[in-house]
């Protein structure tokens, strides 16, 4: 149940005890649901203490050497996507859940996975140098060896192409990288853009570099943030190698994730198919991604104006920003193949509400051995799973419905998970009341991002999780820090509240089609900061690897069980599910701040951008010897009415305070039937955050809270519809963008009043 | 003359010509001095228009042909202090300024001065390398090639040395770098410390390793910041190649600059000498200065712990912090010689007021050929007393007797300066009004540093002279520079004062003696930003590496020479010294907010790193597989006593309105004794500045308002006494020099309030 607000919650808990200790505890029956039961969101005490105890016998089954075991098993070959190896795991994972007693299912669809079959990358001009394109096995890495197995490194969903062109060095290849680029007179039509990996997701790259005219596209892995700049270089150290180098998806996935072929529909056997040419996330031009030894000779081949202060990386030569005298033939062609995708589905169906479903998925599929990525997640989900089995022979069963996923086709565009939401969509929409992702794990820090209505429950959950390496909780490590990274405003408020705000989820992993397609209330979870991972997306990333340089003892991931079992567990059994809309409406607070600031910051830096360019200050500075071209003045930003976004944030913030006393004035009895009825709001809550009609020009993203970046890819855009409609200089679809939003919140709100109508007995 | 508060400035003078467009003017005399007469800071309308007159005949003889001449010449081979064509050079200049009609004398100094004799550094462990300690004569350039003549790379004022020690990388070698490495458990005590050039003055480095127990100091220019990391490397282009050296001093010239053997007196022939066990200046630790091709293989072979994110270079490898396995052998040994400096004196004598003297010098001696650093300075100068000596010829006299001046030794300690300021310590006091003074020049905006009092003049002259590469004045250029790289507040000022301020002088170059031990408002002027500066204090500064990369054309050289022929004219000629009291006061009230805002903020960052030691905080974050050392916590900051300086400031603020009030209610009417009797005034107040006490721990150093920082060398440290108290957390020490420079500044206050006198007839 959701507490007082957070702000004011230690001083009551505080004045609480103070009472209790003056006066005897009363004899009555402790409440079912009250504000005061903050300790376990949804619980009452009683219910607390008997699920703590639950939890401490969950804990005592899990075993660390599981995990090493099946991580040893699950990636003694490569296991990408249509691989023999993702097939065996597959049916291994299977015949684990059956033996744990779930209810289990492999659910197959048929994807387009296209795989190489020419990669070549020559420089031709003004020296010649053919890349090798080949990350070399490892002494003493006892999988690296495996070539005939690996998928080579490659870009999933380049087209097929065969370019000549002069290279320009591009930085990251965001958006602001071009502006620079025209600042110095540089234009990549008809080039060849290199672009180093980071800034983005790689999958921006190319679609921005397209957008600006260029005929090819090289992703490199940079030294100085992926490689010696790091640390020590595997084998030595755990960072990445000179030929390392870094595979990934080029989908265009912020359009829609999945199977190209068949978006917003599961791609069953007998789904209605695009045709090929119409597969709208496929990039327009070729692209390879390569190592920093293989992009050496090209960054030293390329002439021009040096690349901006910022731009240069950790290679030892001038960087240069082109076009040319560099020039480039690069050929890239694929087996555009349909591919099944293995989805392990497994069920432990809930004795009260069995129509309340708890999701909690992890991929099976790397991109070679992929051991950190996505092993070292997965096996901590199956820990979890055979831990509850113990739970379930010794007689405890779930409330609701637990269902355990092991996604396949992630690496590629999150196909797995994307076509089995899609293809269970409707019944996702009704009975899934919490999806739980998790994906990489390692040693650190718990990082946890997701709905802020889940806030509270990750809080309470990582209070009871010890960090293994310290005599504390996981949330009080986050919170240290969180306390010596962030800005004082930030500081302040955890020290305050002793609490930790839970990142908006933008996309990277099998959430996004739970969350943003189906408007279901979402998690991710994991831990990190203290490995050495370099070997993301190579065949480096591996048993060896992992167990060197990231958990070795797989303590983490015990730790990952402990955390995600234990919000599987309090979501599964809890009297009413355990939502927390004041930090939901806190967090709809700050952002309709954010957006608002952005116009504001956007039209003083366009102002004084184009009293620069107007008044000669441009002009003025400009080394005559170098090129340097002074942009054109921008429209001005004009003020812009974000009054529906406020009123409606306002409206929010009256109906949470008013759920809140209703339920601290309910004093915590209410039936098992007010129960559910409660439950079946809580449940749809998250789908009112969505608009069928989706987000402009991308319809598939629904939710209007959190989507992934239209130019960012991984990193998200809260109240997306509005934000980007302010980066893009679209002031009309501001406007009209402020209005469908607002309303949306204010739907929310209608969710929360029936809510609170429940509680108060209307 | 100052101008009214230069806020109010644009809008006087614009009210001013409207009503000179309304009204015709009055047919009276001009006034003499007024408030008015802004445009040329201590002369009346008349007198500006003949002045403006004068500079463009001075602009109209000034040949930058001359400059290139004169370069060639002087830079054909190296002249250093002590070397054959350095005493050549002070001759040949010598017989130019005879030639041009100036009373000219070579002084000469006999000082201390170390030449290499034995220069050794080898890795020993765990594998061996030797360092070459050669720069490699570069094909093209004409001069390079002349090594029996150059002076090898090595650290003046080293001590002799003989160590063997485990290396550890300190990054800057400041004192927050000790902080880190204590924070990672890493001690220098017994270790030879690796520092990279930057982040202070080199003379630093070496000062706090050895204040930390290091045995030897070892400084390498590392290619990120000087070399490939930031341009094409020479001779391709002008940047610093793999085995080019930075040489330099390394005295401890915070704490006396000149020669080592004879602080605060002239080392003249027969001055009393310390003996060398006495030299304070000299190091502690024998030092060495390395190419980055000599660093490569001491950082590859040093371990442990992965220096911070911020510490690593541009070298492709791990930067790791030590202590060893790299263990290394460094030997130097010197040649101890007195060595005599020469400079070069030669005298205008002034026609009016002969006792009042503008000294303008430029060193011109160099570590090598020093082609950009001094010559590119010092042939400015000799072109501005040449095109002086054509104005003499046409029949003009200055006011006052202008002296240029040619110091040798600059580059071991400014030893030619200082020594000559020792010697005419009384007499430079009682004559000197202004020194101006300039080092290296190139392309690019113009620099100006120095007395605010001279901040006004400085605009003035800035706003006559036009940039050679655009049709703009060089002050248009530097506010426009100011205006693209400064937070918004500096932005508004400068668009709305449209004035530019001059930065605060540290050290670094000859002005020191003159501003900071004898109290003499000083200038430091050059145009720099658009060369591509790779070659300093190595065997590539030369007339090649100039004339390629820095100023091919010598345009920027005649421009510096109409720059500083005008200050050196006006300052000349004006009716009344030219000095602005109001900028200076405001610049004031801005160190006092400074210094009073530097206790809060230590304030608030003690307490908060007291809280995060005390609560556990760096516990819960440190890895526990690394090794962390959580500091010790440290003595809070009490509130302190700032009122002092704000009262005194606040009577400085009301001393310069009134003076300022006076001069405009004058009306202009000063009689030639009364502006005689207001520039002795004007003459003396910047020694009101001085207390003969000198700063704390430092005597030499006598102004309190601008001193080089004793832990940062070239960096200013405004108000020293205090700041430099609270930096170093002796609270008692602020008390007392907050009472001791609030008095510094109300004896100027007083120096103002007598030149009011004079202007109201008291």
């Amino acid at each position: 149940m959701p507490q007082m607000s957070r702000i004011a919650l230690p001083i009551f808990v505080l004045a609480l005890a103070a009472t209790a200790a003056a006066a005897p505890p009363t004899p009555a029956a402790p409440p079912l649901v009250t504000a005061a039961s903050t300790s376990m969101l949804g619980f009452n005490d009683t219910g607390a203490a008997a699920q703590r105890a639950l939890e401490t016998r969950f804990d005592a089954s899990l075993n660390p050497e599981n995990l090493r075991g099946w991580m040893k098993q699950l990636t003694a070959h490569p296991h990408h996507l249509g691989s023999p190896h993702g097939k065996q795991n597959a049916e291994l994972m299977a015949s684990l859940f059956r033996s744990w007693g779930y209810d289990t299912r492999i659910e197959e669809f048929s994807v387009l996975f296209p795989t190489p079959k020419v990669r070549q990358l020559e420089l031709i001009a003004p020296t010649h140098f053919t890349a090798s394109l080949a990350e070399p096995p490892v002494p003493g890495d006892s999988t690296s060896g495996q070539t005939d197995e690996q998928l080579p490194v490659y870009n999933a969903y380049s087209i097929d192409g065969d370019v000549t062109g002069e290279l320009v060095f591009v930085n990251y290849g965001i958006t602001a990288d071009y502006d620079e680029l025209a600042r110095r007179g540089v234009d990549v039509r008809g080039k060849i853009v290199l672009a180093r990996y980071g800034g983005s997701w790689r999958g921006i790259k190319p679609k921005i570099a397209a957008e600006h005219g260029a005929i090819g596209c090289i992703i490199y892995s940079d030294p100085r943030e992926d490689g010696y700049g790091a640390g020590d270089i595997y084998p030595q150290g755990g960072f990445r190698p000179p030929l390392g180098a870094q595979r990934g998806s080029v989908a265009d996935m912020p359009l829609y994730p999945g199977d190209p072929l068949t978006p917003g529909v599961g791609a069953t056997k007998d789904a209605k198919r695009l045709d090929f040419s119409q597969a709208a996330t496929l990039t327009k031009i070729p692209v390879l991604p390569i190592s920093y030894a293989d992009a050496t000779p090209l960054l030293q081949a390329i002439g021009g104006p040096m690349a901006p202060e910022g731009w240069r990386g950790g290679l030892p030569l001038p960087y240069h920003l082109g076009p040319g005298p560099a020039k480039v033939h690069l050929k890239v062609q694929f087996d555009w193949k349909q591919t099944p995708t293995r989805d392990v589905i497994a069920t432990l169906h809930g004795a009260e509400r069995p129509d309340e479903w708890i999701v909690r998925g992890n991929h099976h599929d790397g991109w070679v051995n992929g051991a950190a990525d996505p092993v070292s997640g997965l096996v901590a989900e199956l820990e979890e799973a055979r831990a509850l089995s113990e739970l379930v022979k010794s007689g405890w069963k779930p409330k609701r419905t637990i269902i355990f996923a092991a996604w396949d086709g992630e690496e590629p565009g999150l196909l797995g998970s994307t076509e089995w939401a899609e293809t269970h969509a409707d019944e996702l929409r009704q009975h899934a009341a919490v999806y739980i992702n998790s994906d990489n794990n390692g040693r650190g820090t718990l990082e946890a991002g997701g709905s802020q209505t889940l806030e509270t429950l990750v809080n309470q959950v990582a209070r009871d999780v010890t960090d293994p390496e310290k005599s504390i909780s996981v949330a009080d490590r986050a919170m240290a820090s969180l306390i010596v990274s962030s800005p004082p405003d930030i500081r302040k408020e955890v020290r305050s509240t002793k609490t930790f705000r839970i990142s908006p989820l933008g996309s990277g992993s099998d959430y996004t089609p739970f969350l943003q397609h189906l408007g279901i209330a979402s998690l991710n979870i994991g831990f990190e900061g203290e490995g050495y991972y370099g070997q993301y997306h190579s065949i480096y990333d591996d048993f060896d690897h992992f167990t060197r340089f990231m958990d070795p003892t797989f303590i983490y991931g015990v730790t990952l069980a402990k955390t995600g079992g234990r919000l599987v567990l309090r979501l599964a059994d809890a009297d009413v599910l355990p939502l927390d809309f004041g930090r939901f409406s806190a967090s709809v607070d700050r952002y309709v701040s954010e957006v608002a600031k952005l116009a504001d910051d956007l039209r003083e830096s366009t102002e004084e951008e184009n009293r620069r360019i107007q008044d000669g200050t441009y002009r003025a500075i400009d080394d005559p010897v170098e090129t340097w071209v002074v942009p054109a003045p921008k429209d001005p930003v004009p003020y812009l009415n974000f009054a529906p976004l406020r009123n409606a944030a306002a409206v929010l913030d009256q109906s949470t305070a008013a759920y809140e006393k209703a339920l601290s004035g309910k004093g915590g009895s209410l039936s098992t039937a007010d129960q559910k009825r409660l439950d079946a709001i809580l449940l749809g809550a998250e789908h009112a955050l969505t608009r069928k009609e989706g987000l402009p020009r991308r319809p598939w993203f629904v939710h209007q809270i959190y989507a992934p970046g239209f130019y960012t890819g991984y990193g998200v855009k809260t109240l997306p519809a509005v934000r980007e409609a302010i980066e893009q200089r679209n002031w009309k679809e501001v406007d009209e963008q402020v209005g469908l939003v607002a309303k949306v919140i204010e739907g929310f709100a209608k969710e929360v009043d029936r809510a609170t109508s429940v509680l108060i007995g209307k």
